[in-house]
């Protein structure tokens, strides 16, 4: 993500103190213990479970190293290098030779243009088995019920202040996941509560489980910064879509565009943020103003009317400018610029336990939220044709390509294939990051109307709804 | 409203102490000073600035009365006797005779079937003038770009554990949007800032010094209860539909329903209740835990595993049952039922600053909203016909009447009529609260299809937003 975080890195503290506690859950993974880094260029060993098949608890102690790419890549170390390069920008993609990621999903992937050491995105993709938890009286379910189910899982994890914490989640989210969805298996018919309000709960409770693991395990294993997650689960003919922080999902359906997601930024949560901050005023320690002004107040202007915006409000209203006016806003810039305390310019994702306002030991994690959007497409309410896609793309890929964009360049390269053709889709991802990244021009990444490419990390899923490559 | 505050009359209290602050602002109307109450029958007499015409300041102090009605129904004594009759529940209307409300209005209203003693819905019809305020270099504008502007309003108000709210809105609301619009002459384009923002931005305001000026003067001024306020304001081309409550606002266009409100209950605000008693537990008082159940616990379920929701989550999860959780959730029902600390049904709106708990000394009032909700409506972007309205209903009307059956009456009824007959607005408010009333039999007030029609205060505004009636 570029220039998301200003100067956060700088201030990241690595705070001492007791050992954090021991995650509650047994089966859930632990993170390694503390070791010393090893060399930024060496490539990460891929996890034993990582790669696409079921997710076995992780509980090998592993090296942790500083830079890895998404196992189902399968990089060789010569291969690591050329897509940690940020000269040449390689589109990076699964080989054509082993295993295709389920339902054909292509995939697709670019560093940045120097705007941080390595690519801090992260993405993963798995069919996840669930075991069926022991119901609430203590016995099994009968066994004809079966035990388990299963569900596919996409995963895009755009890192910020550094690749650790978009590393863990993409490495333990879906175990996470996994592990809310045991309880399905003891739900039975109660008012209100459906099934799929149950898998809604599972997935915002994982998120906020992950977090968790995130801020008990960021002393000593080195969960940098934070990250955004945009996450799909498929489960029993029902898409989930979660977002939390400013990727993007899109359904095209027959050249419709069904929007699957929205960003948290500054300025989508402004009344989130001012509200949290008018009903806790600690947390501004005395240095922003919850309230928003159109401009920032000079000292002379105190006693005159100025326009403002409380968190209640939507249209904006006169006040009269008193002293504690002055302080720096809590929201302030605007589109891509727009921060909260001046640092950090998305409002929800994962970690960032250690971030603070620039010069200053303010915390930022309380005005963030680790809670995502759940948005559910239920796949069975239409009959989707080959061409029908769900794609999934980090805000490297949308701040430089509109929904409509996107969609010409589904009907465009899908067109080109045949309908039965696996590969189309990751062609599809290919073109669509080629896209966004443009070519080297004038002195930068240009795209093809002369304006500047994305210069920030680029990753894309392109999931087809229907087809040859289909479940059932 | 029926049963939207349970027995809150009763927990009222009436506080002491030193008098309150009077309002800042010179021009805004001050409350009457304290006078015995008039006998409960007795008529109140009309505000000297009610009813259609400018709004000028009420100084004058008033004798307080227990009920009064609109004063553009222009009742006598005999016909305030007839509208505050629970029997015959007779639909008021304005009398054909005298002005016509602004824009050909209709309006329609019935007392309840005998759930309060008298009418609890107020409703105000007004073209309000404003004067411009002196901009802020204390130098007035040009004479030449005018002075001021006018704004058509109309409020429907609808009253709960008393009808003294509802009445002070109805007399007071409008004058202060009044004030707040004032900035509108001081405006100049600044980044962000839109006309339209500033009129939004005074609509809020406006209601929250509304609240404030029924928190200063509840004490001696019997301001008793509160009231839900659904406000449509006119301007420059653009109508501006506010709704803090359960009042609704649909437009109904070529047979075509545009929502323009939504309603604030304990369901629909469920996230932002629960989210001031987490971080607001004191708010609670020991007795109400913020999460939401399926059901009451019971405290032998101590230690299980029971479905529950959180601040924010929009599905279901599991969790372990603690003490803590044995308490009363802040929110509990369904539908018309559910209630915030098992008192009130509805989670916006003006007053009710002295609801308490039911058997408690909690305050209710931290959880309930004053800021309406604004959706802007641009009347220039449509060749609007004399068919196309806007109506406004109390929930009386929507308790048994969908959004179509509203269409389907707005057809049939002006259908009826010739397009450039004024008087058609006001038959099809009345067809809408007769249908919303039904006729008695079978011990009770039926509908044709043999339901119950609303026991409850029924108020109907029908706007006209183009044709013979319409403003320029």
């Amino acid at each position: 993500m570029l220039n998301r975080v200003r100067s956060a890195v700088a201030h990241l503290v690595s705070s001492g103190g007791a050992p954090p506690p021991r995650p509650k859950s047994p089966d859930l993974p632990n993170a390694p213990s503390p070791q010393t880094a090893a060399p930024p260029e060496a490539p990460r060993s891929p996890p034993a479970t990582a790669g696409s098949g079921s997710a076995a608890p992780a509980k090998t102690v592993e090296a942790r190293a500083s830079f890895s790419r998404p196992t189902f890549l399968q990089l060789s170390p010569g291969g690591l290098r050329r897509a940690d390069d940020h000269a040449g920008r390689a589109v990076q993609s699964p080989p054509d030779t082993g295993r295709r990621l389920p339902w054909s999903t292509g995939y697709a992937e670019v560093i940045n243009a120097g705007k941080s050491r390595h690519n801090e995105d992260q993405a993963c993709c798995e069919v996840v088995y669930v075991e069926g938890r022991r119901s609430v009286s203590g016995a099994l379910r009968e066994p004809s019920q079966g035990q388990g189910l299963c569900f596919y899982y996409w995963g895009l994890f755009d890192g910020h202040a550094g690749g650790g914490a978009a590393e863990m989640a993409a490495r333990l989210l879906h175990r996470h996941i996994r592990e809310q969805l045991k309880d399905l298996s003891c739900w039975s018919s109660q008012k209100e509560v459906t099934h799929e309000s149950l898998v809604v709960g599972a997935i915002e409770n994982a998120f906020q489980f992950m977090d968790e693991q995130m801020a008990r395990e960021r002393r000593g294993h080195q969960v940098e910064g934070g990250c955004c997650a945009l996450v799909v689960v498929y489960l029993l003919g029902k898409v989930y879509v979660a977002n939390a922080g400013d990727s993007r999902a899109i359904i095209v359906r027959n050249g419709e565009i069904i929007p699957m997601s929205r960003e948290f930024t500054p300025e989508t949560e402004r009344q989130r943020l001012q509200l949290l901050g008018f009903l806790k005023p600690e947390l501004l320690g005395g240095e922003f103003t919850h309230l928003e002004f159109p401009r920032r107040i000079q000292p002379k202007e105190l006693g005159q009317r100025m326009l403002y915006r409380d968190q209640n409000m939507t249209g904006w209203a006169y006040k009269k400018i008193e002293l504690e006016d002055l302080r720096f806003p809590l929201v302030c810039g605007e589109g891509k610029k727009a921060r909260v305390m001046a640092t950090i310019g998305v409002t929800r994702g994962l970690g960032d336990h250690n971030l603070k306002v620039c010069s200053s030991t303010l915390p930022i994690k309380p005005f963030l939220s680790c809670f995502p959007e759940v948005r559910v497409y239920d796949l069975t309410q239409y009959e989707h044709c080959p061409d029908d896609v769900l794609v999934l793309g980090t805000d490297g890929l949308w701040d430089v390509t509109s929904d409509c964009e996107v969609a010409a360049t589904v009907d465009r390269v899908l067109s080109a294939y045949e309908p039965n053709d696996p590969s189309r889709y990751k062609a599809l991802a290919q073109a669509l990051v080629l896209g966004a990244r443009g070519t080297p021009r004038d002195r930068g990444w240009r795209l093809p109307n002369n304006k500047l490419g994305s210069g920030d990390d680029i990753s894309v899923f392109v999931i087809p709804l229907g087809g040859p490559g289909s479940y059932s």
